[in-house]
């Protein structure tokens, strides 16, 4: 007998290469082994057709962007319908000249394109000047609907704000996903790195307990860039159920792990600890201030 | 050399008895305590005055509230000026006839009443029937600032919900204070109560994270209650640093638990991981809706 509540789903962590057609073999080969796996959804990393190019800020790197639909989504669909899962890809999109968007694609199992989702939140800091390159998303957190389910996307930076996981929880996801590239600066020691490791899966982990929500989170692996703009990044793609608990985590090298939710469970926690019940909205308004002062 | 950032800071965990004269007894002995450690501020326990009275409704319960400030208050003041610490207590509040509510209140360590705050999310759930005996808050999320800083007390239900966190940092707090009270049902199977217990401090932690502030958090312990509305309170109080880092843990007994806190911390991590300044203010109007549909 199949319990029709138990989704399958695989994350696939790998190092990308400085040109799309490596990477967009590699994300093919990744996702016909996820549906060889029994997944039905298969998470790629932040950003996987190209190298980190926000390392640094050069107008040249922009030649990386392409539209969406195009040839990479296109080509992604295709082997999404020949595995049969569900993908979510995140291409660097041109929408128009001078407004490029770092964006997760979802391309469902029949191999239409189910939806994007632009990164609204974008980072800006030593090695990741993605401000330079990325216009702020547009499309608000809005879930997108898949054969698997309702898909609650978003993208990496947007990991730390409990706001986005609520907003996408109160539209009725039924996951968060988040591909992400972060890595080790080797400048910081090794209390220091794991300390931000530990926080990056800890504020996760927060937010599948506050939302009763699994969360699936992607990264890359390997190291890229010179001196003084290299990043070591480090794997530890991991996959949480409703209340926190581990049920999939990769090391720092390139993987595909699995995981079966069961996601009837959500509304299970939601009846025993009922936190969407209290929620004071009506004190709630200054939420959209920069700072209560 | 005295750093001053540091501040040494406690946490009191113990069972309560069904007297205030015992349980105020018990306060000012951990209260003494805390001040010959060298801490600067102590947590008590919720409603550390009476037994959990909120295991079942009955109207007779009514009579555990008293007036802030009143008899205990200023028991406890006197208790935080002779340690010279500051005490974040909690009180079973009668406000007027028919408008009680669980409030903390924080004395300052000069023995004055620093401010109060009344629970604002209020739970009600088997054995946990807290909203027919509280009135919910209508204080907002406003820090309470003392000598050793600006604290963001909450209580308890509030510490599962992001939103009361992140309005408490938007207000400048620089600690997150949570006097609880939660426990086991002993009909959940072990690996159930593992996950409630690592959930209850998972979510906390990513207060500690995603706002950048150390997250102090007080609980019960020992049995309470009768055949179907037992709770094993699970203490476990602890204390974590800015980046969710553990700093002290308590076990299932009765303790006192410190930790140093350097205060600096917390603008350090917003620099390097500058997530105040990157809110998508303009999107987050929704999280004032029940539900997004």
């Amino acid at each position: 007998m199949t319990d029709t509540s138990i989704l399958t789903i695989a994350v696939a962590q790998y190092a990308c290469a400085d040109n799309a057609e490596t990477n967009l073999a590699t994300a093919e080969r990744y996702i016909a082994e996820a549906g060889a796996a029994g997944a039905r959804l298969v998470l790629l990393p932040e950003l996987h057709n190209t190298p980190y190019f926000c390392r640094r800020e050069d107008p040249a790197m922009f030649d990386y962007a392409e539209p969406v639909p195009g040839p990479s989504s296109r080509r992604l669909a295709a082997a999404a319908k020949n595995a049969g899962v569900v993908v979510v890809a995140s291409l660097f999109e041109r929408r128009a000249a001078g407004i490029y968007h770092n964006t997760a694609v979802v391309l469902d199992s029949d191999g239409s394109l189910a939806g994007r989702y632009r990164k609204m939140h974008i980072p800006d800091d030593p090695a990741y000047y993605e401000k330079y390159y990325f216009t702020p998303g547009d499309l608000g957190f809005t879930p997108i609907d898949t054969q698997v389910g309702r898909l609650g996307v978003l993208v990496c930076w947007d990991q730390w704000y409990p706001e986005a996981a609520r907003l996408m929880a109160l539209a009725g996801a039924e996951l968060l996903i988040y591909p992400s590239a972060i890595g080790w600066d080797d400048a910081d020691d090794d209390a220091e790195q794991a300390r931000q490791l530990a926080a990056w899966q800890g504020v996760q982990r927060g937010h599948a307990i506050a939302n009763h929500l699994p969360v699936v989170t992607s990264n890359r692996v390997g190291v890229e860039g010179g001196p003084n703009a290299e990043i070591r990044f480090w794997g530890h793609s991991f996959v949480f159920g409703p209340q926190g608990e581990t049920l999939a985590e990769a090391g720092t090298d390139g993987a595909l792990v699995t995981a079966e939710l069961d996601l009837h469970r959500s509304e299970t926690l939601r009846r025993i600890w009922p936190f969407f019940r209290d929620r004071r909205i009506d004190a709630f308004g200054e939420l959209t201030r920069r700072f209560r002062d």
